[in-house]
Formats: structure tokens, C-alpha cells, sequence
């Protein structure tokens, strides 16, 4: 029944990507792939990929979102973890059935055309998971 | 300067071993490779690989480790990042030269023989960061 293909990545919620890039590329060695506004979700993201996976650095964009009462709240740190599985729907109508909590029953489309769907950290004990199903 | 391999590990902080494998292997459907005690970091693992990485589920195994304290404080959920390195030496130095804050100055080693150290979180923007040198 497993249709989880890997790691997408890990997201790191950070109060400004500049500054976490002094860390993360400069003295950790990751390197920056690209930097991007991702209006859907409200941040900007760096993307750092290694190997099959990416760690990803997410800024909040506004003061009134969630992420950035999250980061309010929480602080820096990870936030997110993603997996990319191969058939979405299929997956979130199976977590429907075995009674999981989701954050999102259908998944979302990305500026890129990638379907994402969140499943609430009630559901996994304590980590917020996103899936995305590749293009 | 990079000589970061991949993403070894996400490891997750657990209360329930058990109770959180209803999720992570019933429900989601990661498969357990194993499950076992390791002494040195005074918890019970459970060994979930994915792709190239791993899941792990930790849980303390006393109520007065480092461990415990920080899930009481904090509540389940992912504890640290763990990247494999080439040169874990050369890596520690290098991050010293630079001024990363690190809790373990040297690395240590565990009992399957692989060399560990890790980052401090107040050196990364707020993730506890392991470093791993594989066999």
C-alpha cells in the first residue's frame, strides 16, 4: 500500500533567509539552488538540494500569517516535513479511511504544477507532514 | 568545501515507540527496518529507511535524560537533522575555524563503529544539527 517515493524535503522556518544563508550555504556548504516567492503558501523559499532531497528555508512574507505566527511562537527550527509519493489522491483517500487527521482532504495545486496536500501533526504525533506528488 | 553526502536521518522525538509506529508504519506506510536500544544516546530507536534516508522514531529511555526533559518541555515531534559526511574530522574543524557553535568539539563514536557529532542549534538558526561519518 506504500506509495512514498522519498524525502522531498525538510523545511526550516527562519525570520530571514540572508541571515540563515550565512549558516546553511556559506559555512555548512549547501548550496543554493535558486530563491523564490511562493505567494500560495505566503513565504519566500531557498532552495538547498542534497542528494535526493532538499532542505528548504522558508521566510514568512506577512506578519499575519500562519507561518509567521508559528515562527512567533515556536522560533527558528524545522517546521515541515515532505515525502513525495506517487499518486496523491490515492494516498490521502487511504489516510481518510484509516481515520488520519488531515489539514487538507484534497490537495492544492502549486505554482509549478505539483499537487500538495498537508496532514495535520494531530494525525503523524507532533511533525506537520506535506505530500507532493511529482510532475 | 562541501563534503556533505546526503540527508542521513530526520529524527523524531516519541513518547510511545509503538503508539507512533500506528501511524508512521500502519497508517503512512514506511516500512521498520528495525527497532533497538542505543545506550550512548540513552533511547530506544526505531529505523524507518526511505530512499537514500532514514526516518527515525526516538524514545528516552529515563526520565532524566537530555532527552526526556526536552519532550516534556517541547512535546513530540522532529528533534534533529542528521546530514552523513565525508570527513567528519575535517568537517568539525572546519566549522570551528568559522565560528559554528558546536556541542561536541570532537566526534564520538557509536556502537556500530560510525563516528557522530552534533551542531549546537544556537550555531544553525534554531535545528539541532547531527553530523554522521558512515563505515
Amino acid at each position: 500500500m506504500t506509495n512514498i517515493k522519498k524525502i522531498s524535503h525538510i523545511a526550516i522556518l527562519v525570520e530571514d533567509i540572508e541571515e540563515s544563508l550565512k549558516f546553511w550555504r556559506d559555512a555548512f556548504g549547501l548550496e543554493l539552488d535558486h530563491l523564490e516567492e511562493v505567494p500560495s503558501q505566503g513565504a519566500a523559499v531557498a532552495f538547498l538540494p542534497l542528494g535526493e532531497s532538499e532542505v528548504e528555508l522558508v521566510q514568512p512574507l506577512s506578519e499575519d500569517s500562519g507561518l509567521a505566527k508559528y515562527l512567533a511562537k515556536r522560533g527558528e527550527g524545522m517546521h515541515h516535513l515532505c515525502f513525495e509519493v506517487e499518486d496523491i489522491e490515492a494516498k490521502l483517500e487511504d489516510l481518510k479511511k484509516q481515520g488520519v487527521r488531515l489539514i487538507n482532504e484534497e490537495a492544492s495545486t502549486l505554482e509549478d504544477g505539483r499537487q500538495i496536500a498537508f496532514i495535520h501533526p494531530k494525525g503523524t504525533g507532533g511533525v506537520l507532514v506535506e505530500l507532493v506528488e511529482g510532475l
